[in-house]
C-alpha cells in the first residue's frame, strides 16, 4: 500500500509485516558492497525512514550510487530493525529511481551556514533545520486559524493594496502602473495620480486594523492574519519589508478583554505546536536553542502578569543594572527595559499596560488621567515584545480632538470616524507579527530564517 | 451570564429561564407606547433575536426613540415567544444605550441596491446579505486550511512582493520607494532600479505557483492562501486587481491525482459551508439565487466527470447551438462553451483536459502527442471555470525547449530549473481563485460583493 512516512511513525503497527509503497528523497545513502542503507524523508514528516537494501535488486548497482537529493520510489515490507536507532526500516525489493541529484547538488550531507542556506531559499526546506521551521510555521498558522474559528471570529481579508493615507505607521511602498519613463504631471507639476491604476495614489498596506474595526461593528469578533509590508531602510535581524501580521479586533470589549483574548490565543498556539511538532521542537532544543521547551511550556503555564508602564519606570528607576538608554517616565522602553522587566523581575510573560499618549497611536483611548491610554504590549522572556494592542477610543469628540492634536486630517478617516458615529461600541484590539511568533516557537534568531523568501532591503530573490 | 446569540440558537435549552446579558446592534425596532419589540443582532450569528421591553424600564422612553443601528447592552430573562414566529424572546429588565446611530444613519431600513452599498463598504457587512457573503467567505476560508491540514499539506507564504520576471501571468503593478520626482536613471537613461529598496525592479506577484513547487520538492504536499494581483485594466463582474488564491502542490503525483484532489477539496469545502451555515445559505436561496441549494448539494454528490479537450471540442461542433465564437481545435473555450458543456451536456462538474500546448502555459508537461499540455479546468454549471491545473513538466529537457520555445530567459528561472535538476519528481497542482469559489458559494454574480474592500480600476476606497 502506498504511504506517507508519517503514517508509519505514527500508527506503526498498521503497516509492520505489510508491503509498503513510499516515495521521497534520498537525505543519506551508505553503500556497503552487497548491500546498502538510505536514509528516506518524504517531507510528510520530520524524520526519515531507514531503507536497507541489498544485492538482490536487479538494479542495485545504480541505486548505490545515487547521490544525496535524489528522489526515488520504494516497495518493500516494513520490519523490525535490528539496529537500535530505529524501531523498524523498510526491506526494499524494488527500488526506482525517479529524478538524479548529480555531485553539484548544493545540498551535500555537511553543515551549511543559515547565510549560505539563505542564497538557496529555494533548497533550504530540504535541511532538518528548515524543514522544521517552515512546518512549525504551518502549524502555527493554522493553529491560530483554529483558535479564532473555535471561538467564532469571522476571518476578515483586509486589502493589500490601499489608497487611504490614514494609517501612518511607518514607510510604505508605492503601488504603480503608471509608465516610469513619462510619468504623468498636474498643471502644476506634480505627478498625477489620476492617471494611475486607481485613480489616485496607492500603497501596500501596514496594518489592516482600522478596516478590521469596520467589520468588528458588524461581527461583533473578527480577525485578520494577512501580508504587511514596511519600506523601512533598516537592516537588522527583526525586520523585514513583507511579513505576515495577525490583528484581532473585538467589540463589546475593552483592553483587560483584550489581554484576556491575547493570552489565551498564544497559549492555544504554543500548546497546539508542541502538541503537533514534537519532533521539531526537540530538534530545535537539541541544536538550536537549548531553552527552547523550557521557555514554551513556562508560557501556557504562566499566569500572565499585569503592569502598568508608570508601574515598570519605577521599577526600571530602582534597578540596579545599568541600562545603555536611560529610563524615565515618557520614554518609549527600549528591548534592554523590555527583557529586564519579563526576565529578572517576573520571568514569565508580561502585559505593560496604560503607555504615555505621546508615544502611541491617535486610535488609543485615552485615560481618565488624559496622560496616559489604553494600550498593551505583551513581552516575552528570551524575546522582549512580541505583540501590541490597545483599546480603541470610541469617543467621537476624543478621537477628533487627538487627530487634530497629531495634525491628522479629517476627511481621509470619514469611514473610520463614522463607527463612532453609527453604532460605535467600546472595542479593543491587538496586532502579533507572524514572524516574531514563529522565531519565538523555533528558536531562530535572524527573520530572514523563518520566512520561506524573505524580502529585505536589497533583496527580493526568488 | 454573557452569551452571544449563536450559542443561544444553538443550544437553547442550556439558557431557557435564564438570566442573559447581550450585547449588540438594533436591526429594527417597533414601540407600541407602552412596550416595544427590538430586533437585536450581534455578529455572532446571521439571526437576531428578539428583546421585548415595557415601560417597567426606567429608560423606557429613550429605548423607545432609538433608530436602527445603535448599539446596546441588554439583560433579561429568555422565555419562550408567544408569537410564532420565533421560538424564544428576550424580556428585557435591563437596556443600555451604546452607541447611537442618528436618524443620518445611512442602513435605514429599507433596501439598498448593491451598487450603494459599495459606496459605503465599511457598513455593508451590518446587512443581512453582506453579513452572509462574508461570514461564508471565512468559513470557507477556515475549511480550506482545515482540508489540507488534515491531509497533512504544509501551508507556504509565498512572496507578494517579487523580483523575479517568471512569472508572465498578465499585467503586473510595479512596487517601488523611488521618489517619482527625482528618478534615478542609468547612464542609458533607463530607469534606475538598482537605487530601489530592493536593488531591483520589483512587482506584486500573480502567483505562488513557482514558490510553490519549490516547497513541494521538500514537504511533498503544499499549499499557499494568499493574495494575487492582476493589473490588467478590464472592469468585469469577475475581474479584480487584487484577490485571493489558493494553490496546492503535490509531489510523486500526475494530473489524475491533481484531479481528484481539487474535487476532494471542493466538496469538502462545500460540505463544510452547508453544515455551518446553513440559515445563510437559506438566505441567499430564497433571496439571491434560487438554485443555489440544488447546484451546491449537486456537487456534492456528483462525481465529476472527465473530458479531454479533443473529445470537448468534438461535442461542441456536433451541438445543437450558436455559439458566439466559433469552435475549432486550437481555441481557448469560451464561457458559452464551458457553461454548454457542464450545464447541457453533463449536468454536473467536468474537467476538461489535455489542452493544445499554444493556449497553455510553458510549465505545463507535454504530452506523448506532442500536441497537447497534462491541463485540467475544472467547470462547474452556473460559472464556468472554477479551477485550473496541471501537471509540471519535470523533465529538464523538455521544459528548456518549451521556454526557448517561448523566448523565456533560462537565467531568469535558475532556481525553478534547480528543481529538475536536483530530486525532481513528477508533481502536479492547481490554483483556484477564492472570490470565484466564494460567489458559487453565494450566488453572488459580482466579485466587488464577495470582497470586503474590492480593488478594481480607477477604485481602492476605504
Amino acid at each position: 500500500m502506498k504511504a506517507f512516512i508519517k503514517d508509519i511513525f505514527k500508527h506503526q503497527q498498521d503497516y509492520m509485516g505489510k508491503t509498503v509503497q513510499l516515495s521521497g528523497w534520498i537525505r543519506t545513502l551508505r553503500d556497503n558492497k552487497n548491500f546498502g542503507f538510505i536514509e528516506l524523508n518524504d517531507g510528510s514528516f520530520f524524520k526519515s525512514i531507514q531503507v536497507v537494501f541489498d544485492s538482490a535488486l536487479p538494479n542495485y548497482n545504480e541505486i548505490a550510487k545515487l547521490g544525496v537529493g535524489a528522489s526515488i520510489n520504494v516497495e518493500g515490507e516494513l520490519v523490525e530493525s535490528p539496529g537500535s536507532k530505529q524501531p523498524f526500516e523498510l526491506k526494499a525489493s524494488v527500488v526506482v529511481l525517479e529524478g538524479a541529484a548529480p555531485s553539484d547538488y548544493p545540498l551535500q550531507k555537511k553543515r551549511h551556514t543559515y547565510e549560505y542556506l539563505r542564497t538557496i531559499a529555494h533548497l533550504r526546506p530540504r535541511t532538518n533545520t528548515f524543514s522544521a521551521v517552515f512546518r512549525v510555521r504551518s502549524l502555527a498558522s493554522y493553529a491560530i486559524h483554529k483558535f479564532f474559528n473555535e471561538k467564532n471570529f469571522v476571518y476578515v481579508h483586509t486589502p493589500i493594496i490601499t489608497a487611504s493615507d490614514c494609517e501612518g505607521a511607518g514607510e510604505m511602498f508605492l503601488v504603480t502602473t503608471l509608465d516610469m519613463n513619462k510619468l504623468p504631471q498636474t498643471k502644476e507639476g506634480a505627478i498625477d495620480f489620476k492617471e494611475d491604476f486607481f485613480g489616485k495614489m496607492a500603497n501596500l498596506t501596514v496594518s489592516g486594523q482600522l478596516s478590521a474595526e469596520t467589520y468588528a461593528m458588524a461581527f461583533g469578533n473578527v480577525y485578520t492574519f494577512g501580508p504587511t509590508f514596511r519600506a523601512e531602510n533598516s537592516n537588522t535581524a527583526r525586520h523585514a519589508a513583507e511579513f505576515w501580521m495577525i490583528e484581532p479586533e473585538i467589540a463589546f470589549s475593552d483592553l483587560k478583554d483584550d489581554m484576556k483574548l491575547a493570552e489565551d490565543m498564544l497559549k492555544f498556539v504554543v500548546k497546539y505546536v508542541m502538541d503537533n511538532a514534537s519532533e521539531e521542537l526537540e530538534f530545535f532544543n537539541n541544536f538550536v536553542d537549548k531553552t527552547l521547551i523550557d521557555r514554551l511550556t513556562n508560557i501556557i503555564e504562566s499566569k500572565f502578569e499585569h503592569v502598568t508602564y508608570t508601574q515598570a519606570v519605577e521599577l526600571l528607576l530602582k534597578a540596579d543594572v545599568k541600562f545603555d538608554y536611560p529610563v524615565k517616565w515618557g520614554i518609549d522602553l527600549q528591548t534592554e527595559h523590555e527583557r529586564y522587566l519579563t526576565e529578572q523581575v517576573y520571568k514569565k510573560p508580561v502585559f505593560v499596560t496604560d503607555y504615555p499618549k505621546e508615544i502611541k497611536a491617535f486610535y488609543m483611548r485615552l485615560n481618565d488621567d488624559q496622560k496616559t491610554v489604553a494600550a498593551m504590549d505583551l513581552l516575552l522572556p528570551g524575546v522582549g515584545e512580541l505583540m501590541g494592542g490597545s483599546q480603541r477610543e470610541e469617543r467621537l469628540d476624543i478621537l477628533l480632538e487627538r487627530m487634530k492634536e497629531l495634525g491628522l486630517n479629517e476627511e481621509d478617516y470619514w469611514w473610520y470616524l463614522d463607527l463612532r458615529r453609527f453604532g460605535g461600541t467600546k472595542h479593543a484590539g491587538f496586532g502579533m507579527g507572524f514572524e516574531r511568533c514563529v522565531m519565538y516557537l523555533t528558536g531562530m534568531t535572524n527573520i530572514r530564517d523563518v520566512i520561506p523568501f524573505p524580502r529585505t532591503v536589497n533583496n527580493a530573490e526568488f
